[in-house]
């Protein structure tokens, strides 16, 4: 059972295979990469019909192994022009890893860009619907519809109106397991790619699946054991830990006492709203005005349990999920501390189907260009529903930061490879700018998080201000990650299997225990290694080189305060990333 | 007397130097390429403090020679990213150089981006001043103003409105002989940068200018007599010949007949208005209507004279002038039938200060993408007022036409190096396809036109629609207008210097005579081609590699009625236009 879909939207025909034999231990981001690699040409225009959108769910998920129900998705970046892996927590990768299911590739177009279609996949076939009753609903209209069609225990992937605008910060989003809108494979345009295919929805009916064939149960569960207990005895995975309590905003305070939250358009590292939208900010509301939860799960199985629901001021639910990254976004970057605000600018960025880093980032260019001011939380609401309305402003911030930036002219623009930076302040973290710069994806922190050892010490703590062993930091970071990436593993259980050895060894032991192999951790590099060197030479051949591996010019010129640094890595530090490993 | 005026805009002060003596036989496009390969950090963002905008008349400029009143403008490009060397002519550009002054050099940057100042120079001094009272106005009113201030008898270089926004469509403009504000450095965003240092005019005073002085009076005079005698005897360029008579726009029902016109932004090669649009059609409403004129020239001591001044019905003057690229740009681009409509789109972007090409590209686009009907030329106008206005619809359009496909999600996007492409389409006319591909500036008819002898059968005809010699010929036509530009030569004497051997001894002999110098055809190839690689290098170091060196993917794809051909010059002879020059 190692079924394909490959879905042509030019022709509106379904086929199945069975994946072929040298991509029969790949999965994640190591199968949709390099189906990308092999099938689309990389010069190919990200939203013309070479473009392939490919879908795929981690090695182990759809097992009971711990936190991994992660889903991968892969193509040509609209936003970037180069290659893209975004990923997702969700019961639906579960669903179709327990179909059988490896990989669903969408390719082709249809000649009529107006239409849209859905994609429903049981245990015997594929087959392509039309859309037309959710065309231009949001993706809560749609999930609603959905469920009320095809009943409750569905999986459900769709893409909202930025996704059917074609707009480049438009975000592909999964249902969590209470068939909220909220699970997003965010960044890089990946929802404009599956728009410009006139799909607008994947429904997974998982209905008598046949499971996960797992080869050598004894050691899959010895391996699902050691890493239960890894992520149970870590003090940032463990339940009742700062990750489970207070959700992944705990590290607004953590990021700006340390000044390198990026507040107001990337200008200073410390955030006067901090503690107001802080995880501890979050827990009481939700504590006080009841409705909401801490220590909510993206996907059943999960026993880190990071995300929230965070409640109106009257106990009804607002919006799931605030995480670190959005609440920075809009918080933060805009010096926004209102959290309603916040929570309203997230849910519609849910709605609509936006990416909240890459959209907050562009409320934040286009705040420093005067089009709004800052801290204005009401008016970046409006703004965001220009987007859905689809009104020139409303396209521009859509586009993401780099166009934003480039409408309005603006100098600080912080992005790399036109993708807009997370909520780390590379002057500040100084490792993460490394991580910003070389990888393929464009500015990513989930591509290799320093920041585990620059500010949590994850591994043995170094100082975030200083450039020594960063290079090497990212560089082990990036190819681990891109193996895990692969896993369906969630990151964070990163955390706990760089701590502890044994949790390590759970992780080499549950995919061994699966698929009768004998990975070994030195296999491990060097897959995460091959992924990366795959993922380089498609953008090698789509016209990237080193010049497109560094940080804007102004995170090199203008200091950041408190500290008053400037990013100093040097370019050809940089490039050694890479290099040594050609 | 080799003055080279170094303006700082982050100190407010204007420093006098002597042009250095490596330097000494460049001028033109040779010397701004020079001056900013030199001091332009390559990586450096376009609108930053480290970015300079140079000015420089060309080697015979101020000199009697005949139709060498151009002026070179170079900086790094807000629009490609990469060099960009842009020019026009104009009688400032002969101005400047009877002043002896050699390069205007404009660095720096003011604090505050909402100040704006003018640069006056005369014979002895140049000094910074406020621009408050021209702040916000038209080209019209700011030339208006500036000459009841200094005068009719200055020289007037300026921005408008899309400069003070920093458009990357913005381009910088000179006065006519008549001190109309409408000869365009149009291409690359020059504007731009201009309007990024915070500078809004530069008034050229040339009174008591001491003038060119000329080494051998003789030979100079010899050169010129025989290249009065080419222009004055080639079909094209002679008195009463087609430029002069129709104007450029005699090249729309030419290209429209061979079926390579671009019509509806590139999807087809033969317009249905070529006759109603044509330089015929202007000729006759010239003469009907009165108040205008054919067979005007854009600087004194030009005998082609292939301008006009266009009327509007009632005879009052609209605009001058409507050449071939606008006309086509507003004309069949946006398949807009009506002169009328596109002298009222030309002379509102002489007015705000735009790039009639790359604004008309944008607008095809943006027809493209539905935002207007095609051929509605009422609601172009009003689109061209949405810039003026600086509306987030309008700054879309004054960012380009890449800009423009990408918030509005557009596959068919005309563009190379992200550069508009002009009034050939290069699936019909093969030569300039190369030329688009592999000019150091993006698309640019006039960086190797090869229209000359696919079209015109200039040094013998080329069949357009064939791939052989194309290469060569854009190749050696690159080579030798890098230099052509570096005279202050207008680029059409090139139609009679290619045919008549005589005039381009002529050529040769004028800059010998004035330079003391013996430059040889030889030397002319070599000169060239050190330019070309210069731009190169930087565009290099800036990012580019042959990926940039390509058109986009529908002109591979989509074939151009009614030759239904598709651009099909290889990746590989692409790249031999500059790899055998290595």
């Amino acid at each position: 059972m190692n079924r394909v879909i490959r879905v042509n939207m030019s022709d509106l025909t379904v086929k199945e295979e069975e994946l072929s034999e040298k991509l029969i231990y790949d999965a994640g981001r190591g199968l949709t990469s390099k189906i990308v690699c092999e099938e689309v040409p990389p010069k190919c225009h990200p939203l013309g019909d070479k473009n392939k959108l490919v879908f795929s769910p981690g090695m182990v998920t759809g097992t009971k192994a711990p936190c991994s129900g992660r889903i991968s998705v892969g193509a040509k970046s609209p936003l970037t022009g180069g290659i893209k892996e975004s990923n997702a927590g969700t019961p639906t990768s579960q669903k179709i890893a327990r179909l059988g299911i490896k990989a669903i590739i969408i390719e082709g177009m249809p000649e009529d860009d107006s239409k849209f279609y859905k994609l429903k996949i049981d245990k015997d076939s594929a087959e392509l619907l039309s859309a037309n009753e959710i065309i231009g609903k949001g993706m809560e209209q749609t999930n609603k519809h959905l469920i009320s069609e095809y009943g409750e225990y569905i999986g459900i992937i769709g893409v909202g109106p930025a996704g059917e605008m074609r707009l480049s910060a438009a975000g592909i989003c999964f249902n969590d397991p209470e068939n909220r809108a909220s699970r997003y494979a965010g960044r890089g345009g990946l929802g404009a790619v599956m728009g410009s295919k006139g799909l607008r929805a994947i429904i997974v009916d998982e209905t008598d699946a046949p499971g996960v064939k797992i080869q050598d149960k004894e050691l899959f569960n010895q391996g699902q054991k050691k890493l239960v207990e890894a992520i149970r005895n870590h003090d940032l995975t463990k339940p009742g830990g700062v990750l489970n309590a207070y959700g992944t905003s705990a590290v607004i305070n953590v990021m700006s006492e340390v000044g390198a939250l990026p507040v107001r358009n990337f200008s200073k590292g410390r955030f006067e709203g901090a503690e107001k939208t802080s995880g501890e900010a979050i827990a009481e509301a939700i504590e006080k005005r009841g409705g909401g939860m801490t220590g909510h799960g993206c996907h059943p199985g999960c026993i880190i349990r990071c995300s929230n629901v965070y409640p109106r001021p009257d106990g009804s639910e607002h919006v799931s999920c605030i995480e670190y990254e959005s609440d920075w976004a809009f918080g933060a970057n805009c010096e926004i501390d209102n959290l309603d605000d916040i929570a309203e600018l997230i849910r519609l960025c849910n709605d609509i189907g936006l990416d909240t880093i890459e959209t907050g980032a562009a409320v934040g260019v286009a705040m420093e260009a005067d089009v709004i001011p800052f801290g204005d939380g009401k008016k970046a609401i409006k703004l965001l529903e220009e987007i859905e309305k689809g009104t020139p402003l409303g396209r521009i911030i859509g586009s993401g930061a780099s166009v934003t930036g480039q409408v309005f002219s603006q100098y600080k623009v912080p992005t790399v490879k036109k993708q807009s930076m997370p909520a780390y302040d590379p002057r500040g973290v100084k490792g993460i700018g490394v991580t910003y710069s070389t990888s393929p994806m464009g500015a990513d922190h989930t591509a290799g998080y320093a920041i585990a050892a620059e500010i949590f010490g994850v591994t043995g703590k170094l100082d975030p201000l200083t450039t020594e062993g960063k290079v090497e930091l990212s560089q082990n970071l990036q190819i681990s990650t891109a193996f895990l990436d692969s896993t369906g593993y969630c990151l964070f259980i990163a955390f706990a299997i760089m701590d502890i050895e044994d949790g390590f060894i759970g992780v080499l032991e549950t995919i061994n225990g699966l698929y009768g192999t004998s990975f070994t951790a030195e296999d491990v590099s060097k897959i995460g290694m091959d992924i990366i060197s795959e993922e380089r030479e498609f953008n090698r051949l789509a016209g990237f080189n080193e010049v497109n591996d560094r940080l804007p010019e102004f995170m090199k010129e203008e200091e950041l305060p408190p500290h008053n640094n400037v990013f100093d890595i040097s370019d050809s530090d940089l490039d050694k990333v890479w290099d040594e490993n050609k």
